[in-house]
């Protein structure tokens, strides 16, 4: 009996084991990216040397160039040939398709009732799949890689429930900034969220991501939803692994939220932190230099058709810019053999190669001071995306889409209503 | 009687003029960037007071945004945020749909027997199209801006007449280093060069824009190509404009440089000057870390044919990166609609958003230390594509792919005969 994440990881031990118990457990997989492993290489050459300097497995150790590529400056490049040495060294080899998130979930490298440890906060994105999936720094990341082992104090959960029916225009996003807004920044903190009910069991994989991805906004370790036919259905084809659907049962939270999601409306999170969340309809009247749709928490295919069918023989305004980019290769190609990157490209977006894009403000689409961004991202703090003067607002793809036709905030509502494209973005 | 340069001032002025005159004309288009604009905004602020502060001519007046967009940097955000006031104010639309020199004949700017100034050195790509395309300083182009004049000392022509045949797998590209390494990095300085013969003749308006393209390679103030029905055809549906086809008649060149291309290999420039050419199945040892396919030197339509002819269901080599940058949005969408930019992705590469790309060492490839790349740009000089230690190496697309594929520089040949992939490519 426990909640989720004390279910994995009591079956990950063969034992039972409950939250406040500090465990050491055998990870499924490590992974870092290019911005996060040249640290871990340092630590690493120092632990490992005992081992043969070796990874603990090859199979399960991923290196994956997402952050700033291909390359935008000097510095970024030499810490990828840094990481291209190490890889080269350790036979392994670079996935460069695009977000970690993303591709660690496609190569089927997530399964229900895992353990996974990544050099990134949005590791959590893996629990949707059933996966307890966290962030860690790069010296815990490189124990791993040496070790093929973490600790953890398994952590208290948060229960977050939805039920209800979304309306038209509402999505994924607005209700995971809705929960951001109930819980705040730090809500969560050192606790695993597990995300239940008819909503969530609704939901397709990619809208799970979305919310699993968010937990690190409110200090969550972990965003767990309990894998089912639909996680079956979606690693189809991915893994020819076996994996156990773990389940949570009786399991007592240190709190549960109950939010009936019907009523809820398109939101926007203003600068500077994620859980200043106002209805989009209050905000409109904010003039947007730039839209950028992607990210590991908004860039798949689910996202970008959205987007695709509102833009569709449209211009954006004039007085911005938009940038899209899908998250993962296998999205990019997909994106493009449905003509949505045509669309994309044709109503004058940027569209860019797989990967975080302006995310964390290193490329493609930096602000200047005082520019205003509305974007996809699970992050608005201050200097994310460049110059600290300029700000960031987050909203879901619907959002982001009818703002870049207008050039100021928009609820997607009325353009989905005044279109009578509702029926196709829905 | 005069050269295709005094031919086209002369027409221009409607007075006779040649070679080593000081005249003053009325440019037709002045162009400028976002690299560019900001230096050139500050002269003109001071200088177009008593013109009330606006450019000479609204439809005439171009800003392009191609050098490091979307930008990756907060001082390139700035600069470009500074422009767009400086747009709004002039009520100017900025062009961002790819690169400068692709762009303005796109829109039917680029007309025969015009003259078109731009803040970029490689404004002489418009000689494909006989006009008189030259670039200049910001300062200078803040003038033309101002008072939609500049002044010229009508150049001395250096003539290269192209005869013979290529061979399969030599190319345009090809011949455009063979000439920079007969007339050498300042063989024609403060020249025009005019290229003609049975080639220039035969080739498409894309090679005859890689050769205009390259003449500042070697000093030229403009790389002038005599229109024609070629021409005319390309320009048909682009431009409601009269124009004149201006030719040169009896002309008396200052130099003539014959090359039969029957016997000409495919070439690869060396770093660190252009004119340093090799064969590249002499330089076949030499590993690539990056090849980057693209430019207003060669990232056209054909271009890209070629490239994904070569590419179609390969991978590119493990060990290197390869970056795709079509030209123009234009291009962009045709290559997506043939499948080209599915090829690109599905090999591997990265493909960006229309523009300069790396090309200018700011964004999307910059190179670490020691890197070499092996690229379709026109300059190879030391620390423009990254660290000063990097390596820039040239050549055709068909040689910048067959690299990707081996990861050395590679003789296109080599891969085109064992592929049998010969008739379709060429």
């Amino acid at each position: 009996m426990g909640t989720l994440a004390e279910e994995i990881f009591s079956h990950k031990l063969g034992r039972p084991v409950k939250a406040g118990d500090t465990v050491v457990v055998e990870v499924d997989h490590v992974m870092s990216h290019d911005t996060t492993t040249p640290l871990a290489i340092q630590a690493f050459r120092k632990l490992a040397q005992k081992n043969g300097g070796k990874v603990f497995d090859r199979s399960r150790a991923h290196l994956v160039f997402d952050h700033i590529v291909p390359a935008s400056t000097i510095a970024a490049a030499s810490l990828q040939r840094e990481v291209r040495t190490f890889a080269k060294e350790q036979d392994l080899p670079i996935l460069q398709e695009g977000i970690c998130h993303q591709v660690m979930p496609e190569k089927g490298f997530v399964l229900p009732g895992t353990v996974i440890v990544g050099a990134d906060s949005h590791s959590c994105t893996y629990g949707a799949f059933g996966a307890f999936g966290t962030g860690m720094g790069s010296t815990d990341i490189a124990v791993a890689y040496a070790t093929g082992r973490s600790w953890f104090r398994i952590p208290e959960t948060i229960n977050v429930h939805l039920t209800g029916t979304l309306q038209p225009g509402v999505y994924a996003k607005d209700v995971s900034l809705e929960i951001v807004r109930r819980l705040g920044v730090d809500g969560a903190n050192y606790r695993a969220i597990e995300y239940t009910g008819e909503v969530i069991e609704r939901f397709s994989m990619s809208e799970r991501m979305t919310f699993s991805n968010m937990a690190i906004e409110m200090g969550g370790k972990a965003g767990l939803i309990a894998a089912d036919e639909t996680t079956r259905e979606w690693l189809r084809g991915r893994t020819d692994k076996e994996y156990t659907i773990v389940k949570a049962h009786n399991p007592r939270y240190e709190q549960v939220l109950e939010i009936d999601v019907t009523d809820l409306k398109p939101l926007v999170a203003c600068p500077p932190d994620v859980n200043i969340v106002h209805p989009a309809e209050e905000v409109e009247n904010i003039q947007i230099d730039q839209v950028f749709l992607g990210t590991c928490t908004n860039g798949r295919l689910d996202d970008l058709e959205i987007a695709a069918n509102m833009l569709r023989g449209r211009k954006i305004s004039p007085n911005l810019r938009m940038v899209v980019i899908p998250a993962s290769r296998e999205i990019y190609l997909e994106a493009m053999r449905r003509g949505y990157l045509e669309i994309f490209a044709e109503a004058g977006a940027s569209v860019g190669t797989p990967g975080c894009g302006p995310c964390i403000g290193r490329h493609f689409g930096v602000l200047a001071p005082g520019e205003r961004a509305l974007t996809t991202m699970n992050r608005n703090f201050t200097g994310r995306m460049g110059d600290p003067t300029a700000e960031i607002y987050l909203g879901s793809p619907a959002t982001v889409t009818a703002t870049a036709l207008t050039g100021h905030i928009t609820d997607p509502r009325t353009i989905l209503q005044s279109e009578l494209v509702l029926s196709e973005a829905n």
